[in-house]
């Protein structure tokens, strides 16, 4: 005998959704649930965004949203209906090595479809810091920089002490041994002498988009989550 | 023979000053270089804050400077010359437990010397969860929430959940045994299931004071801290 | 040669038992081992459960128990031939984010055969508070409270600040990055302010289970266990 | 000139009080604030305590509540002006060696004046186990058992082997070197084979307390509880 | 081009072998690698011992070594071909649950190859303490007792309150969540208040049989090892 | 009021005595305290061992036990009246640095109060491994090695390398930084590569003692022990 | 549809490149990439290094560069078409166990390719301390000396005390258990009580191997890894 | 009775000496050993340096040797009579915050007495990056680097990134909260994505200073502490 546990109906939903409705946390979901969840989201708002897609869960979203769009690298899958004019302050998102840009791609990709202007500088890391340097008249032109670095995460350090914006630090796992799976870099950002930063948890691309969204646009973010919050609560 | 170490003038000045040359981090400095540092800051900008003051050091900077404060709470002492109006947006400082207010307060009176209107929401923790929530108009008026706790460091997490506007979440220290000195609300904070919150280190009241300002009042914020940049800078 | 090793025989037998003889744990068993303890235990009691049981071993046991009942949520099956009068005392599971239901499945169920009144109340996590709180009179009726959750772990405290009874606190994995595979969410229930919380191990669903159902109905919970295990030992 | 900071009257009040109005903990208050805080709860319910007194709060309150008593084992100091019955169910505390015995009062202790009948049975630590097994009809006789134990912390396991009611695991900071100021403990609790134990934080007697009582004796404690908090919230 | 790695003959070798010459640890080795080293050795000693082996390195050494012998709980492959008279004292070897009889049995085994007499004592763990107890005379009668355990890990701390002859105590890396890979049984043993107790590293057993046959027989174990030793070396 | 708490009489007593009443750990004890243990001792046995004991202590001891022997580097305490035949086997108690000593000679001289004839070999750090070389007929001549080390705790592995009896490894907490208090040392002894090696806790010198003992001379040790814990349980 | 992220570009180059253009970072790279960037590297420098080489990298590098050269013991694939004098002074790799031979193997192989003299000295391990003596001459005429080990790691602390030179200690990830996958090895190297040790991460080969030759030849390692900077940065 | 500890002689001398007998760490050491170890050094060799001295010790040198120097920012004590004539090569010695000057200058100091030229270049962090920046031609001057960095400890990074010398990093304990006292900044240092990088241990800045003086001047620096090695030894 089977049971139907009582609240399974909830697995079939919104993992670690935690505020963000229109959201969808795919890991550990299977392809079926995925594509169900995106469609019900749609019946009530022009934009979905789910998160750590696989290539199986994102083609079984194309076969009933054609219009979504998929983006391997930083595992997203996206559908946006509405015709949202882009902010007016600028959101950078800066990040150290190439290995990093996974989490850097998520978090611009997030402050876009909360509504945000983004400019991707990526591969600055501090061991070059010329790179870094050369552009700082684009870092100081932005409202808020978002800076996503692993190994030993220092480039928020570097980026603090050149704007006078807020920084939104994100630690990756990128990196070995001592790293400890991306503690170091956590704790390099929290311990910045920098100040003016902000960290989310390692590999968190994703919650540091929307702080930089909300830092940027509050208005225009705050509409659309709590436009998907009511919508999608029962 | 005591030899002259060639940069031990370095000594008596800045320590962790960190790019806020009007911020003298006291701890580890003389009574009398805490009151030069602060002259020295004077004849050059209208604002001077120091952290971690004991009472030896605020007394010796009294004796040359009759309109400073100290606030012995938060451990602060500051001169400000300026007349800077309130920001508009709004800075609520949420904390949890009584023993909070000493990083509450300096991350309030941080915020407010570099120009934010502050509002102080003390003593609102998640285990009489009821006390935040008679709030919840408040802390939707704000621009940017500071919150503010140790023991579990539930709070961000529970704000969060209430507000659409950028959370910075202050771990501190106060706990004991399975606390870790603070490291266990620090993890607390930066596994929060609520989007949109920076996390800053273990007590740091005054970088989150930063952060918010930033995000609250970028313009004047910077003006502050660039003017003191320059002025100290030998 | 493969000599026969002298106590080998244990290792076809009740791994991780821990005073539950009535309780299989299955991790690092085969399928046929499961099927022939389940049987031998049916021999003795009117009722067994075996924990973290994938589907081959589950298959095993239908085929020699045709009423066995599989629940692959929380990874359980057992066989319940007696006919136990529900506790008057109720215990209610609340837990956090979806991704938690296994392990607060695995202590509701554990409870129901211990002979508890369960009530389920899964997806109420503290980034949402306002659904805990439309459900405080019920949990407020319960005699017993088991908290589950991962992430930030921030459910027990906010629960123990609503109630009057004993919380029976359990951490999850869910999470990543900082969480450490749950220490996260474990050190937040530890620390908490909300007096009143016991803690169990990280995913220990079976123990917040055994913890509730003694608290909530010493007497039945105690006959069931001792009978089992004056049975099963040699 | 010192301001008076608006929030700071709350640092003359309830430091960590967390759900308990009538409970002080005194670590980093003045003996005058204890000694008032005393008082004032007095004037609305007919019991305190304090925890974590050194000799000089106590005298201060003892200035003014003669019939206050002060045991400085567990550093506690209450006022019971109430006539409560004893509960019918017995709370055991055990404890491992003598070191323990502070934490271990203060469980007994909180227990008592939540409305408990409480026996104390000292240095059985499991080294020696002997001492405890001749003591098992007792434990068996338990409502609740509260385990209090430094150094290794075995001892919730082997109660729990001995008992069918639910066992509070206290760990202490007794030890040294890779005890970890009573981390070592606390995970001997938390990974116990035995089941049906709900582990507090390190030190932790007031809660274990709190914790056996509410097992205990429901309705009593929760009544004591509720009436000073609602007596003391503003 | 392939080179050919100056010391890469080593790798064909006694990888982490650690003065033991006639022990072939096998993890990451090949299966024809494994036959090649133990034919070499046995050429030169008359007893080989070869640990972790799987089941095809197994098959390897029987091909050429038809009186090895394989016991697949300790993943332990032996050949001796020496008449070693039994040791006098005895070495019990006590284990908590069924999960940790490989680690328990690697222990027995090698003492056993060392020249001792051998009485296994497994599934004796401290939650069903009486269990242990029943064995107070055996125990009383060794030489020297090795105790794993995995879990709490308590069971060296009961042990060494009953005997007074040395313990060897070895963690397991049974367990999950706050057990942490084997630390807290680590942890629980190197705090034992029980006062002659040797810990050794997680999952050691054979590390514990060389110790315990040290203590046991010391001249028959040097012999042996020295011999091998002094063979092997090139 | 004050209580007379009930158990309160064992405080005055055996704190940390586990196993062995003859011993009586001083740390948190008052000198009259340690001086009415150690003569009551004494009225039951003839030999008692102080452990941790300070300048007061120590004093206290002398006025009433004018036979009473101190040794401040190791800060024991002992009176031995009885007249113990060197044991045949010989314990050599080697230590790294001259920090190491106080806690090498703890260990040596536990060992001899429990009838070891003992050699110390101070100062034989791996740093300069000649020096240990030139001892290692000395050390072959051993039936137990005692070695103890701090900062990086190499030398049990060299001992390891040199020797075919057992050696007791003991960590010191003697550096800094990433010495993390003594764990580093503690955990490269845990990993050595040289098998027969046993850990206790760091700076247990009185372990290590005990356990040495143990193995060299099991009937002597034994029955002082046993002597000791039969007179001092109640 | 499938957009083409702007910077994903960079994601078919130079992953954790680091400053040294010529050497190509292979984890998480397809073979097609990894022999597109060696190839491109080519067309610019006259050697390329790649590191963590899986078979199948290697075989697509060598369809494109017959002259590469592959060692899978240190997973390294090179093509060398300078011709590069060998330095005067001496890089010796000293290594402990067989299983280091990767890590000692890939710093060996940098270094030579970074132009300077080498001499491996595998298999040194301290709990065999005379093997490494015997080599002391040839360890006293380097110019560096790189100390490879992982279990306890105390090999860099034996060879420092052996040594004027300086001390490059690389701890290895080898071992189980209380090891941590390097970390306790780490720990050893930090607190060696040995002067002239620098450390760099767990299993970083590379990174020692660039250090050596920096120290043992600072003009042509600048040079090449110059060269290749400038060359291959767009 | 106060017995004569045997080897106790030894604390009287060379606590943590490590293999450069010339060097007295003085911390556990009272003012007039440390004065008679100095003396006593100075009757063999030319040259004695002291770390770690206080203010009492120091003075007791004084009163025995005029000629000594003390500095204490990085509490060192010296006597050189001898006449070096400096290093070709440069150590130039950067550091971040003025707290990480006493252990800046330790480093600088130990390399000058081990005949080094050796700059300064302190207050040189991450956060103004700029000022290091200016500072390029110097640091490419130089045959070591010398980078001191508390807090996030990304100085060597960005050092590393910039010079294509070796680079010796030094974590110092400045910090609080998540710094962990230096592990932070350990950790980053270790991970440091610019090759080329030996780390220390926390605070070590003498260790920074042998190490970069035997990179420097390896023939001095050999002769210096071989002959004090030789001299000091019993």
């Amino acid at each position: 005998m089977h049971p139907n546990t009582p609240d399974a109906r909830i697995d079939h939903a919104r993992e670690a959704r935690c505020g963000f409705p229109e959201v969808v946390f795919c890991e550990g979901k299977t392809a079926a649930q995925v594509a169900r969840i995106v469609e019900e989201v749609l019946t009530r708002t022009d934009v979905v965004l789910a998160t750590r897609v696989n290539a199986e869960q994102a083609a079984a979203v194309f076969a009933t949203c054609p219009d979504a769009v998929h983006d391997d690298v930083p595992r997203l899958v996206w559908v946006d209906r509405r015709a949202v004019p882009p902010s007016e302050g600028l959101v950078v998102v800066a990040s150290g090595g190439t290995s990093d840009i996974p989490v850097a791609e998520e978090a611009a990709r997030t402050a876009e479809l909360m509504g945000c202007r983004v400019h991707r500088l990526f591969d600055v890391g501090v061991a070059g810091v010329h790179r870094l340097l050369e552009n700082t008249e684009l870092l100081r032109s932005a409202r808020v920089v978002i800076a996503v670095a692993g190994m030993e995460g220092a480039l928020p350090s570097v980026v603090g002490g050149l704007v006078d914006v807020p920084v939104v630090a994100v630690p990756t796992s990128i990196g070995y041994g001592a790293n400890l799976g991306g503690i170091a870099a956590l704790l390099t950002m929290l311990n910045s002498c920098a100040a003016g930063i902000g960290v989310v948890n390692i590999d968190n691309g994703f919650g540091a988009g929307v702080l930089a969204a909300r830092i940027n646009r509050p208005r225009w973010a705050a509409e659309i989550t709590a436009a998907g919050a009511a919508d999608l609560e029962p």
